[in-house]
């Protein structure tokens, strides 16, 4: 089909902010757009702790990208892993199963993101999940409301306080989101469901590396932030190096060269990211450099070094320090779509390509935030306010995500969860925490049949 | 805690209808109750098809029973598997994870349902997954999205008409449900989504062994769910036996003798359920009968054979043929409350256990549904607006799920179907999928340079 329209053909590698906004910047033009993506889905990551603490449904955050996309009539979509770019011949060879699709492209757009990095640490995946994709928010799911499951029929005393104690590591956004939530499931939503353990005894701990949190913010929204997690409860660490992570617990050094372990079965890690392999692959072929967490060094249009029609976005570039957000994603892919058309046009190119910053937010707790738009930086109810508005916004454009308001509101106005189903991620949250091993939980002495008639 | 106390010790085991309502109906009294569930919510079954199809998320349908129960602060509840009951010692053996817990009991509630039966064939539930539990429901719901993806890119006409072939076995509420279901999205939500294949193409087989659909509902309303389907695009054989199951399809066996291979990827296990194997166990050790689907013939006060501590409730039992509704163990967990009370207080026993008949319903899609209450049936606009009255009762009765009543509306406004993320589930999706075999997808002849350069 693609050879014979003799159109021009766009192939979008990637359904998340850069993808999805590079194809509806396409959508309507006299070009032939191919999206290919390893899942059926879009995913809103800003809201990824909301699923990973119960607030809200996979769905809620991860419309179909083919049904955003159902208008754009010039779209087609395909679900595939990308195997194989080839810069020369032009194609994209992605496998879905057996099933192989190989696409040819006269521009490619790459916008597949990054995934969790653990700094060389691979083993730390299997006790501190990241959270970059809805499996890593499900799994983390079951293992958060697991640890209180746990604790509540266990009989050691060492297990039970391993057990309500959750660790997060990275004091970036993601971190201080999911370090409150897990504070105010612990203070309020739970805080009444048990009856041989107090949910509120659980201890939160947020590590970070940098002497602030929310390092990007700066100095006095950091501390805004850090003093607002610890009215709820959340204990802060900073200047803090992850050395070992294992079942039980992690081993900490801190800046002034002290060690300390820290036991607990939770663990989630928010510290670092690494750019997709495709970056990597295709650099290699056009003899561009990578740095060291694989993002490409793109030219200043954000095209490949010698391959003008293969353009990179968001996390996967490295290009004047400019940070790796959604608005880095969205902004790139715009300016890669318009310079697509441009060319067909036969324009002049674009100047290069400049990122503007449009602030950052992040929440700490319900009615609690802190915001930095421009020079200006403000924290509270009000900086939480201008975070709803921003993310409704967002959410809202793509598709009517009136249910996912709804369900927002219905938790914020109360305390509950209504999204606490672990399934198959239980099986994983489990298998972690049986890394207590199993004399940690000693038979129960089997009470006899005299016993128990006693008793009564 | 339990041997200190001196109180009456009720042990329930399955946080179903049955269990659910047993410790509700003793919240509140001098008695002190532990509920043991295998998983920490509360699944509305007859709903579970709306997740399967992508109208619900899991939390829509599955409140944590926890939650349900925070404020009856005599009944506890713990996560475990029960790996042994003990009839003569009175004690329930629970385990999760590592973790054994030995729980004494005074009276028993036995409530822990029913799972697929595959009538000795287990080897079908590999290719054809049932439609008990959530885990079902989330990969269904991935099989049959990821049915349409692949359709979408495979190249082989016969494959595309496999992958758009789905077959509901056993035409029951949840079968006839299912199989409306699917028809709706492929005629409605997915119509548009797609370039290569039509979704409307997708053919809709409901397959049972009986005359009619809907057996129990009687021949009138058999009669008007099956022309509802068939108007719907339904396919409906009828007098249809199933002999094999595999990846790419299934063999029946037709009452006149004849046979038919029916190619489909996707298959639903709707046909059959077999009781909990704690039925068994128990009634092995007291000498009680069982039956073939493992239920156990039970005192007419639902009480195990000599022994009147231990109750066993709705889909666990055999008895005077009552069905195996969520209302025979709603009503069969009120009774056995009233008798273990009853019992504390010295009161006579109760006259014998009557399952009251409330109805039956069932729906075929939006706007459409038949039912029977006493004598009266009907079907229809009006039979749907019952079935959504009652269904929002019986769900608002346990907490307030004003995002499920949302969600639904949302969905019944529109065409959309919020929920179709598929994560860990797409892996076993995908994987039945791939018994189609690595020939039935070859590569594509991967197009030259040269090729494609010239079709610009």
């Amino acid at each position: 089909m693609s050879a014979n329209s003799g159109k021009h053909r766009v192939v979008i590698i990637g359904s998340g902010f850069g993808g999805l906004f590079s194809a509806k910047a396409l959508s309507g033009k006299d070009v032939e757009v191919t999206l290919v993506s390893r899942t059926g889905h879009h995913l809103f990551q800003p809201l990824l702790y909301q699923v990973a603490t119960g607030i809200l449904s996979e769905g809620d955050i991860a419309p179909a990208t083919r049904d955003i996309l159902a208008r754009d009539k010039n779209v087609r979509t395909i679900l595939g892993d990308v195997e194989d770019i080839d810069i020369e011949a032009r194609t994209v060879t992605s496998r879905s199963l057996g099933q192989q699709t190989v696409t040819p492209y006269d521009s490619l757009i790459i916008a597949a993101g990054a995934g969790q990095s653990y700094f060389g640490n691979d083993h730390f995946a299997r006790y501190a999940p990241g959270m970059k994709d809805i499996d890593n928010a499900l799994e983390l799911r079951g293992r958060i409301f697991g640890a209180f499951e746990l604790a509540e029929t266990t009989t050691d005393p060492q297990d039970r306080e391993r057990l309500l104690t959750f660790v997060v590591v990275g004091a970036g956004p993601t971190g201080v989101e999911m370090a409150g939530q897990i504070a105010e499931l612990s203070h309020k939503t739970l805080a009444h469901e048990f009856r041989h353990i107090n949910p509120r005894d659980a201890r939160v701990v947020l590590l970070d590396g940098a002497d602030q949190v929310l390092p990007t913010f700066g100095d006095h929204l950091g501390g805004k932030a850090r003093a607002s997690l610890e009215k709820r409860g959340v204990e802060v660490q900073l200047g803090a190096m992850v050395t070992d992570v294992d079942g039980t617990g992690l081993d900490v050094k801190y800046k002034d060269g002290s060690t300390r372990r820290i036991e607990a079965v939770t663990k989630v890690w928010a510290a670092g990211v690494a750019a997709s392999g495709l970056g990597t692959m295709v650099a290699d072929q056009a003899g561009a450099e990578t740095d060291r967490a694989g993002r490409v060094l793109v030219e200043d249009n954000l095209t490949l070094k010698g391959h003008p029609e293969v353009f990179l976005l968001g996390d996967m570039i490295n290009l004047k320090g400019y940070p790796g957000v959604a608005q880095l994603a969205i902004q790139g892919g715009r300016y890669a779509a318009r310079e697509i058309l441009g060319r067909l046009e036969g324009k002049e190119p674009q100047a290069p390509f400049v990122y503007k910053d449009k602030g950052s937010m992040a929440t700490i707790s319900k009615y609690s935030a802190v915001a930095s738009i421009g020079k200006i930086s403000f924290s509270g109810f009000v900086a939480w306010l201008a975070w709803l508005a921003v993310h409704l916004m967002a959410m809202v454009g793509f598709k009517n995500r009136i249910s996912t308001l709804l369900n927002w509101m219905i938790t914020f106005l109360g305390n509950n969860r209504n999204e606490r189903v672990t399934t198959m991620q239980q099986v994983f949250a489990r298998r972690a925490m049986e890394d207590l091993g199993p004399d940690a939980y000693p038979e129960l002495p089997r009470r006899g049949h005299e016993e128990q008639r006693d008793a009564t």
